[in-house]
């Protein structure tokens, strides 16, 4: 169980798994027509405290790429981080479902793009000539692929920009949760509050089976969504289980104590080793994620107990990426430090020696 | 309850839940490379007594159009039957992920096309000239969606003439267990024992979440596949939860004793309606669907009591189809016989007078 | 010279010709900020006794996928006729363009669909529900691959029931010049005068080396077909060579009088022919195409003398394709009869002895 | 005629013309089964000194993505550099020709990438691995967009790290003539035998109307390039014309020839301007380009003269662009000099006091 590999090695945290069981016992219209998935849109535009279209599918790249498809056309720019997880992980999604439209990539440190550094990419793009794909969206993640959070004026900073551009704003949300408690705001404030149009609402990674929610706050952009969704193969037939995850997710708050967790065993894993000797924080610990230059001999005593984590640079980098879930035990956390500590003395003296 | 709407109005099969619940035990290696999700090419190249490569998804459109993205350039043909699922209901999902390859279709009664007519049409499909898409793959629905079956010797003429063109064979399972139990036969007898190259295998509609396998018995045909999932969003971080409702699904035969219920109840509203007067089956009942005239005295009459089904042709056609599960109750069953018996002769003196 | 296989055959008018002689005289702006492109939409609104929007292309598919790729989403239907020129003919050139929208067929006689057909397809497709694809446009083209005209009113009709069901209707009129010139209406009565909003509108096959005109009647469907076009590589860096051409072809009636001389041509060429004994024509000949059936034995006599056209149904059909062309030799088209004549009593005397 | 702008700003080479019309002397058969598109093959093999399987089309744009598209699955990526007119003034067509492929940018002085720098982004770059798009191909540009060109010994490098990887490659060669004469090199040294498997061999920008040709030397990769061709609709029914161009060109040397005189006067202007003050060189000029910052006075007084260029960085920008082209006038590009350095001076001047 010690694993640290990601929040998606995890299960399905009981309260989903509970209301899984729950909806199965009849008859439901299909297609998402049953009354689970007639009450998200409700229930979501209480979440959110604005009226919202949302609709469920089963994965983040689904989430993300149906999203994308609607706020750009095939010729069309999406603005995004180099590191992003819809550039590099998605296997080129994005480009399938706009029908190749192109991820314009732009640096920045600590996984988050600068309203100034779009605003300069915007300027040289060419937006009106023929010869240059046209600005169509910016996308962020928050959470960052590098575990950290996007401030409000942050987000209200690029949102300017793209209004100025007339572009719409995506948020990948995979691990939105996080996001949400490491600020302590609410969801409103960094999602429509701040400029946002679209939301990837994740939850897999958070406690559900296979479920994330698109949410539209710009409801136009909506219009299309379903057709794009049923093309797709991403409409369930029996579409109340998807549903059924969601409801649960946002029910009694649960989707924010999975995340707090998460976040504090984070917190706590990182505070116990950046104090050892040899080990370097690469980025601010926001969230559930750590990346972590580790001596190597630490790195080796750690493999051999048990516990399991990415090396994040490639095979022989000592750069790490820990990730803590809803459902990581405090004792794996201590665990994981006390070996750490303990070798990490060991691999000094040996480099000393 | 009195639902005969669709077999995917159903819930999960307790098996299938109890399995679910079952791999939410532990942590486990994401994206398919969980013990479940290896297990499943061994046990699914037992069922189907020959090596396959299998890669579950989570709906029958994905299973489709995954499938014929891998048997079609995008300048190809896929010759399907006129009223087939991936020609009239999967809103274009198969030139999607064909990137805009043509289906061709075929007439053919009780939704079957001939291998006679495949190959006058592919005489004239113009093969090698430029001009025109070039023909690629073959699609056929076992049971299809009229209800009906392909015998053995037909597939396997269907199939001598796809090898004579150097095609290749997809077959659309989505109620493939009810054909088997139709025909009594070993899944391999229908599949690669007749020629068929890939199969979506269905799961969804006889017990399942939600939850196909794309079982490749042409291999070199898988080779891409894997990228093509990926990048169409339909690979699941928690894919022991596809894997598990599949592996149950095969398990003790419960695919085929679900498929065996679903046909038996068909079989026995079929029996009780066709005596009845004014009543006219559109096509032989072979599995669990019923196409067939009511007169619509009758269909009132049901819907007041509270059947649901859907009317074929259109809003006002009185040509119903009633679908079977693996859950249906026999009571449901009586009950509709009985109904529409007394509602037929009132009908019918109504009709006289 | 005795080619009747197709007007493509033929080389460039010699006014066309002398145009982009002409237009070789100096630099000009690339990529159509020239003057020739300029002054096409002022020539095309005259032409059209409308403000139209031009756009010169290359070739006629590319007309026609470019045309299409704006008048529905990816999602979308065209409906069209069952032999039309964008259904067989272009390699699934819409379907490319569209990114993967589908072509649902109609039949009718002498290639041209009925709007009874249309109202009644229209019907049955499930406009706004998610399983299908969506009626977006309807092409019709004219003059006919069947060599027929659709008459104003024919033309109207359609428009009325592609207005009921806000449809956009797209001409593919890679024979437009011989069409009017059939009708003996003006451009604008069977264009945007009848509902027509897009025109493929051909002068490759009568007279030009290569070069079409996209012409919009509604202009917001123009909006984004510039940038369409370079995404395809259909923009031309030294584009006044496209837009010299289509001036050529429309200054002093060219297009009409070439037009005027093909029909001419095959309407003798028709009336020599159909009094012969054994002959029968497929269709009404009404522009510069005639679909006709001939004894073997004399098309044998006439392969013999050198004469070339196309079998129309397969290489042993005895239905051929005669088609003639702005600079069709009267001298031709009367050996072409005679060698039929004798021949055809030749062939009837073998027949009868 | 002053016209500095562009290569594509010029008309015709004669030779071109006059065979254009002497083409234009019969009937042809079309869609390239006539004599001048079947001679092409031979003449281009002589001319490569190697079989070769060559296509005509009509625009650079045409011939580079259409190349692409069989160089790559959907899923796949294309390193190139991030400056290339693929990936910036194509307006995505790459990506619309190959179904959503990625084109991954490396950097690069003076507009060329390295063999250490694409063989590093491979070894990053998750082949094999399902998340990640796939390397598919390079694309290198020859003369590059900043006007200097790749030595022989850089491609075969090149070449080297794409063998290792399985990777295809593919020269953009829209001023391939003025690479080879500034090399001067044959033909053969820069393609297949350094490396190269498929050239976009451009002839419009030096002389011709508007042809290119796609030439295969790894002829496997042909095998589907003319069906793409025909649905992208770039297979011209009048193709003798861009074949007799195509001829023409190739002729006498006459693409030498004309790139001769072109880099030449390039060579003369550069020359001419880089020992006035204030004036520094962005690259080496090693073609007919030159990317140069004059001083702000100089260029309003050479734009007051009539002098036609582009500004290269933005509308403020004093670096220009300056082109010349197989008719530039050696008087032109001496008044271009004159005016500059009577202004420099006076610039200076200004400056000084």
């Amino acid at each position: 169980m010690m694993n640290f590999s990601s929040d998606n090695v995890t299960g399905v945290a009981p309260e989903i798994m509970a209301a899984l069981v729950a909806a199965n016992d009849s008859t439901a219209i299909s297609y998402g027509n049953d009354e689970y998935t007639q009450q998200l849109e409700v229930k979501f535009s209480e979440l959110f405290e604005t009226d919202v279209t949302v609709f469920p599918v089963a994965t983040g790249s689904a989430a993300n790429a149906l999203a994308l498809s609607v706020m750009t056309p095939p010729f069309g720019a999406i603005y995004c981080h180099a590191e992003s997880h819809i550039n590099l992980d998605e296997c080129g999604a994005p480009e399938f479902y706009t029908g190749g439209a192109k991820l314009v990539t732009l640096p920045g440190s600590h996984g988050k793009i600068s309203a100034d550094d779009l605003a300069i990419a915007l300027k040289k793009a060419g937006a009106g000539v023929v010869h240059h794909v046209q600005p169509a969206a910016v996308s962020i993640t928050q959470a960052t692929e590098a575990g950290t959070v996007y401030k409000v004026d942050e987000i209200q900073r690029i949102a300017g920009v793209t209004r100025t551009h007339n572009l719409s704003l995506h948020m990948d949300g995979a691990r939105f949760a996080n996001a949400v408690v490491s600020l302590g705001c609410k969801p409103a404030d960094i999602t429509w509050g701040s400029g946002v149009d679209v939301l990837s609402f994740g939850a897999t990674k958070n406690g559900a089976m296979a479920a994330e929610a698109v949410v539209f706050f710009k409801r136009e952009l909506a219009e299309t969504f379903a057709f794009r969704r049923k093309r797709s193969g991403h409409l369930f037939s029996k579409m109340r289980f998807l549903s059924a995850q969601l409801e649960a997710y946002i029910t009694d708050n649960l989707w924010l104590k999975n995340a707090i967790h998460a976040n504090k065993m984070a917190a706590k894993l990182a505070d116990g080793l950046t104090s050892l000797p040899g080990v370097k924080l690469c980025h601010p610990v926001e969230i559930n994620e750590i990346f972590i230059q580790l001596p190597e001999a630490v790195i080796q005593k750690l493999l051999a107990e048990g516990f399991q984590f990415y090396r994040w640079d490639g095979e022989d980098s000592t750069t790490l990426r820990l990730v803590t879930a809803f459902n990581t035990k405090e004792e794996d956390v201590n665990a994981f430090i006390k070996i750490a500590a303990s070798d990490s003395a060991e691999a000094v003296k040996i480099t000393v020696v």
